[in-house]
């Protein structure tokens, strides 16, 4: 398979889709609108996981498992989460399969579920069906619960990590005592998501909360953290909902208050998918391949070696392993590709295309310099180093290209954010320039759907740094006393 | 709830599934046969699963992610999986629900899938399909990847952690250049289990392989690890399955020689799964809770402060505070349960209940002597400590608990061998005493069923220590050459 990508400036959602596959991250499945997560993909998504984790145990979370599967009849218990969630959904009829006169596997009829079981779309349902059981008094509050899932939305039109219909998430679901805790909580976690964008995937965010069309079904609130990906489009990035008592009421958990009272309990839950691969991929890469910050590449350094015949290679090997092992030490990842079957030349473009930071080329001459040749991938720059500072220099800059990412990716995106104040504008901007268009609007409904019907752009967030000030709306001439950011979306 | 459990004198089984809701590990829930599995006993889970993962990446595996669903024409291509596994399976059907004329939730029959979709069993023919595009030369080989992944075998009776519809597992698949490689691979997995088994979850397991009517459905020799529990059933822990190219060949999948033959590739599979939660409880548990090993306890040690007012609390919470730190620092984990919402002697309780390895108790006397009350849970015995020795008596402790709960496991094991050589002795042994029953056999599928009928005692394993010897069956007489094990088994 050849190495060379479409240009991003050619065709952008063909550069993306040819990546995806080419870096080894993912693939389509034979099952529609499912894909196969690939060792390389899932390498990387790993370590979003972990510091995730990390970051919810840290704030007092523990992990849970809850069913894959709900009754049918649960998602009509909470009206307003059945009219956004229980529609597209992978329905379970049946519990048996047999083999018909042929040999034939065929669905056994007889086999017929009571009630069919929808595969979880997202899980409040069944775990507010659960906390039921779990609080009773005030003691048993906070709930601070996550669960690392597959959850499946059946979509028609799909793309590798950005919109499948099966995809992995974490989804987090709190109990509280009292509305102002789960507010609280609702805002800390959404916190947690923009500190895990900006200092692990080095991506910017903007926090704001979503508008009443575009918050999800059964929130009060919804806090949001939006990026704005390379071809100007923005990226919900992650969400957490401050759900009220909703979920409780429908699902009947009460408890009882210090003071003995019976009351019901408040409710959030948030998340963050494998989408956020797509968001890396479209925040950094470029039309060689995959840019990875160091925090997430699954390889930080590469050695290639460059060799005629064994007797270079040993004394190439002998050199390069203390240097493996001194980078080691250090919590840096290193793979040392001495492989046979592949020319250095072809390994260089895979590194690239896999987006590992930092290459280290060592042959016959650097051996009796003391030297490597060090190449960066996000500038694509070489130097010569010597061998005796190389585990410096590669901590320096593992800590510089991280910040040089980010530095990079926040004054596209600041670059990216135009105040508009009249409606032809909006609409140039929007087809030229792209990104966050910042306008006032009159605060109805109405008036974003019309926005959204004659430009596609949509309301992404208010924006919690927007100050007030006296304005009219973009589309209606209406008063507003703030700015929101509008764009096309992902 | 009461934190009195049924005696498992009287009712090991009974006593099983109390403590496994009472100690918080899981309960059921609103979807027949699907298990909750809550933080405590989540926790554990995760501790197996960090272990396990870092052995299986030690071995060169990697992780992937591979589709939840499975068209339903893929469990026809491999004849003898089909016949294993396709039956008893969650059916997907349709894709949307709707709301009828009464706002009520409904299926969509217009929303029909052409082909149903099955929940994944196991995922062998999702992941060979996927294979036929991942493999072409021998450059690409071996593929050793393993999936963390939820399976569904729809069970008409469960029982928590041992046998429910939905559970957690992982499954490695491998692909090799050379049946020898292969071979290797499964045994090696194998190891890799009794290792994790034995150091880990401190049970003590034996080696062996299937007979052919046990074997998984597709493989030419399934290599497993089997356990003994402490009401002497069995318990299989986990298997890894010799497929030979049967996938392969149902799925076409070929590679390129280095000498430039094409040929099939050869194909191992192996998973251990949530079970390993039940065979951890019935292996080191007791009437007072569970009892866990140190390695795998999510709290090793817990503090409970013995005081009446907040100036006791505080002189002994200053008191404690650096003993937490230099305990933490060695990696131990500790939890100072200070809530003045419970009484010490709950809390005794609780955390018996929940087998946490080591309690330390103190009040303002031993603030004034500067000691310690310290209980292990495994003996149930109690010492006054020094404060000053206390991290170091800790240290070795919990390693002292570590190694005496794999001694306790494994002398009931090795007492729970009988070989026994005639049918009526094999009969009596295990209704009395239960356990293995090491006995000859004639090597036919149909003696191994007609002792089962009869008996309800299976072929476990052949165990790899086992040394040739002449004997006769113990049901038929035919002449043998080795003893298997037998046992009832879970």
């Amino acid at each position: 398979m050849s190495k060379n990508l479409t240009k991003q400036s050619e065709d952008y959602s063909k550069w993306y889709n040819e990546l995806v596959v080419k870096a080894d991250l993912a693939e389509n499945s034979g099952v529609r609108g499912c894909m196969v997560i690939k060792p390389y993909g899932f390498a990387i998504w790993e370590k979003m996981q972990a510091e995730l984790d990390r970051m919810f145990k840290e704030t007092g979370h523990e992990n849970a498992y809850f069913p894959l599967f709900i009754p049918k009849s649960y998602f009509s218990k909470e009206a307003s989460h059945v009219d956004g969630f229980a529609k597209e959904c992978a329905v379970v009829t049946h519990y048996r399969l047999k083999n018909d006169e042929n040999g034939k596997v065929v669905v056994d009829e007889t086999a017929k579920l009571e009630e069919e079981l929808i595969v979880r779309p997202t899980s409040e349902t069944i775990i507010w069906d659960t906390y039921r059981r779990w609080v009773q008094s005030y003691r048993d509050l906070p709930l601070l619960i996550n669960q690392w899932a597959n959850v499946v939305r059946w979509e028609m039109r799909t793309r590798l990590f950005l919109r499948t219909t099966e995809f992995l998430w974490q989804e987090g679901h709190t109990a509280h005592a009292t509305k102002g805790e789960a507010i609280a909580e609702a805002e800390q976690m959404q916190g947690v998501y923009a500190e895990f964008a900006e200092n692990f995937m080095a991506m910017p965010v903007i926090k704001g909360t979503k508008t009443e069309s575009e918050r999800f079904a059964g929130a009060l609130e919804t806090y949001t953290i939006e990026a704005l990906m390379q071809d100007g489009k923005a990226l919900q990035a992650g969400t957490s909902h401050f759900l009220g008592q909703n979920f409780a009421k429908a699902f009947d958990v009460k408890f009882t208050s210090k003071e003995g009272k019976q009351e019901y309990v408040w409710a959030t839950s948030w998340g963050v998918s494998t989408r956020l691969m797509g968001a890396l991929v479209m925040t950094h890469s470029d039309d060689k391949g995959l840019v990875l910050p160091p925090k997430l590449a699954p390889i930080q350094v590469v050695i290639v070696p460059i060799y005629k015949g064994e007797e270079q290679l040993n004394s190439i090997s002998e050199k390069v392993q203390p240097i493996i092992e001194s980078l080691r030490k250090k919590g840096i990842t290193v793979k040392f590709d001495n492989r046979d079957t592949y020319k250095p030349g072809w390994k260089f473009a895979e590194y690239e295309l896999k987006g590992v930071p930092l290459r280290i080329a060592i042959g016959p001459r650097d051996i009796e310099n003391g030297t490597v040749e060090l190449a960066r991938r996000d500038t694509l720059t070489k130097e010569i180093v010597n061998q005796d500072d190389l585990v410096t220099v590669i901590e320096k800059l593992l800590i510089e290209i991280q910040e040089s990412l980010f530095n990079k990716a926040i004054n596209y995106r600041n670059d990216h954010i135009t105040e508009v104040d009249d409606f032809d504008a909006f609409k140039e901007v929007l087809e030229t320039k792209g990104g966050f268009i910042s306008a006032h609007w009159d605060g109805t409904t109405e008036t974003e759907d019309k926005i959204k019907e004659l430009t596609k752009a949509t309301i992404r967030c208010i924006s919690i740094d927007e100050k007030l000030e006296n304005g009219v709306c973009v589309f209606t001439g209406k008063p507003s006393t703030k700015r929101v950011l509008f764009a096309k979306a992902y």
